[in-house]
């Protein structure tokens, strides 16, 4: 059997590589033709994923051929879909890219196909919108071709070890697309799980998020009246911390493509649904971690006030500005706001990241210094400011 | 040397029992001078408290005395309080237990002495109220003898097992009363740690219970949004969670002398500093689960619809009354206001509880009924309806 997965990003290119290296012919459809060229040639575009650089000289260009053409994958019976989705300013989901992909399988799709969703999606996506963009394009009635979702759970840099060992779900939209998809799926994930529609799989993915979204909102709301009532937060949540409490870490807010997307999904369904009072605590959490940035920003001017300038004059140096330490993306990275948050201010702000060269600094419109040369330095992950 | 427990209810006993069981020679001071005698003899006033029974057969009378007379303590050179702090209906802190105790104290303090209160209290109480009260009383200075805090962590039924393996912490109001603190302490509790201060040791305990009442807000809620979507929260959860993911059951509400007051420590303390915005994940979170009682009220009417009989004639029996499953305590329990609710519009509800009798609940003003002779059954701990 021969299986296709479109999108070859942080999470597709992992998965392709982890079904190639499982005995299945896999086709990777990317838009990128310059990374599908690299990945033919056995070349690894994401250094960073531990064990992807061996898979894919193992398997590039050989059982896995990336391309940008769908029609290069006609033959396959299994579609995996794992493009991005993105919010917009509103926080409503921006379908395009996903509905671009799914109306592509649809125009390949055969009798007898199934497809299987992996991108994290509002719920009941899978049941309404795949299946009749999949539908409206093949000409074909689901039931003649089978639907499920099993939504990603990786980490970048750990992508390959979490699909060989961390739980995976699975859901069909009908029994039949259930169980097929599952006993696929099991042969490259051995740690799958059935789970009993689409629907639950998508939940249960989104109400992860959730539960990180929020721990981290109380951990900064926690930081916050610590730092009122004079207490280290930081000696409190050793303690406070057992078999029984799991107090997360403060932050500048949460970035990247995920957490900080999902809470918005339920948020935004149940407003649809008219249950505004329905998602409060997801608001709520939302919006304390949004506001973050501004805290740390007003907590650097503040620390600026010791140097002995005037505060105009004052070199800033934000260190660290990808949204995760390690990762090298700046999607929704708050550590990026802080800084923009005091370059509005008219201050001298100037930002440093080991992940990031000085050009690609430059090339977003920022000042780059090295933390030795500012006057004071704001580190991100560690939420810790030193003066010179 | 010989120490004094002030309080000997849940928390106290379990402890005095624990001391004395460790070599002490203990003095339990108790208002109830009934409860006193019992102990005296030996017998255990709560029996589901594992393990007391033997150490109270062991000690009770011997090295163990209790009495309701704080002169009686007066040769203890330790005075550990542990009595309850309530708090008003406006969810301020009703001190007046405590400022009895602490004051009664103060009057058979002596120069040495130490001090240590346990009972959970609002921020900085220990360095103001508790430090104030005993000077005032022993006309002596504080140096003179010595306070510190550490926060009970008992849970019903498990408090000596908790007290002998469970970590606990003890802050000083300074130096040397944090040591002498915790090198007694330690004789009785091994797994002690030191921390920076009684006002760290306060916050440790009141943000434990901020992450359980913030994680059962967030259970309810997305238990609410999973029954808006048609999902079964239950399944959801179960493959939601994993090492990395906790989320913790959906409830009536929560009850109890403990989780839902300490938010509210926080919240006032923090309102009283003028910082309102500061604890609006801890203040939503109360909200959630304080609905949640008119929330299954509500469901339980609509439950009722489907008997076959007009609304006002349907028997509801609400099974399960106390604030927890289990321990025979009402305090706080929301499983009674949901009962509560369906009483006051008008409808015809009884009242089960495996662990409270017919009088008791009648002397309550309730009504019993076995669940098999009503026409439908709520069960409060595992939130299912039944009808007949």
């Amino acid at each position: 059997m021969k299986i296709a997965v479109v999108g070859l990003g942080r999470a597709g290119l992992p998965l392709a590589a982890v079904i190639a290296d499982s005995g299945f012919e896999v086709i990777g459809i990317d838009v990128d033709a310059q990374k599908c060229e690299l990945i033919n040639k056995g070349v690894n575009p994401i250094p960073e994923e531990i064990g992807l650089d061996e898979l894919l000289t193992k398997h590039g260009g050989k059982s896995l051929n990336a391309t940008p053409r769908y029609e290069d994958a006609s033959d396959c019976s299994m579609f995996i879909v794992i493009v991005p989705l993105f919010v917009d300013e509103d926080h409503n989901p921006d379908f395009s890219v996903l509905e671009t992909a799914l109306r592509a399988v649809g125009r390949i799709l055969k009798k007898g196909d199934i497809v299987v969703l992996e991108t994290t999606v509002p719920p009941r996506t899978t049941e309404t919108r795949i299946k009749k963009w999949l539908e409206e394009e093949s000409g074909l009635t689901f039931g003649e071709f089978l639907v499920a979702h099993s939504p990603e759970r990786i980490m970048t840099g750990y992508s390959i070890s979490r699909l060989k060992e961390f739980p995976k779900i699975i859901g069909g939209l009908d029994e039949e697309s259930g169980k097929r998809a599952f006993e696929i799926y099991k042969k490259f994930v051995p740690n799958i799980h059935r789970v009993s529609s689409a629907r639950v799989a998508e939940f249960i993915k989104l109400i992860e998020g959730c539960y990180r979204d929020v721990n981290i909102a109380l951990a900064n709301e926690l930081f916050k009246i610590a730092g009122e009532l004079g207490i280290n937060f930081y000696e409190a949540r050793e303690w406070a911390n057992h078999e029984y409490c799991d107090i997360h870490l403060p932050s500048t807010g949460v970035g990247g493509h995920c957490i900080p997307l999902y809470p918005w999904f339920l948020i935004k369904e149940l407003e649809r649904m008219g249950k505004f009072g329905h998602a409060r605590l997801l608001r709520t959490s939302r919006e304390i971690n949004d506001e973050m940035a501004e805290y740390w920003a007003e907590k650097i001017v503040l620390e600026c006030l010791k140097v002995n300038k005037p505060l105009h004059e004052v070199k800033i140096c934000v260190r660290g500005i990808t949204y995760r330490e390690g990762v090298k993306q700046l999607y929704e990275s708050r550590n990026l706001v802080v800084a923009k948050r005091l370059m509005e201010k008219g201050l001298k702000v100037y930002v440093y990241d080991e992940l990031v060269s000085e050009d690609e600094i430059e090339d977003m419109g920022l000042r780059f210094c090295k933390p030795e040369h500012a006057d004071i330095v704001f580190d991100s992950f560690r939420l810790t400011t030193r003066i010179k």
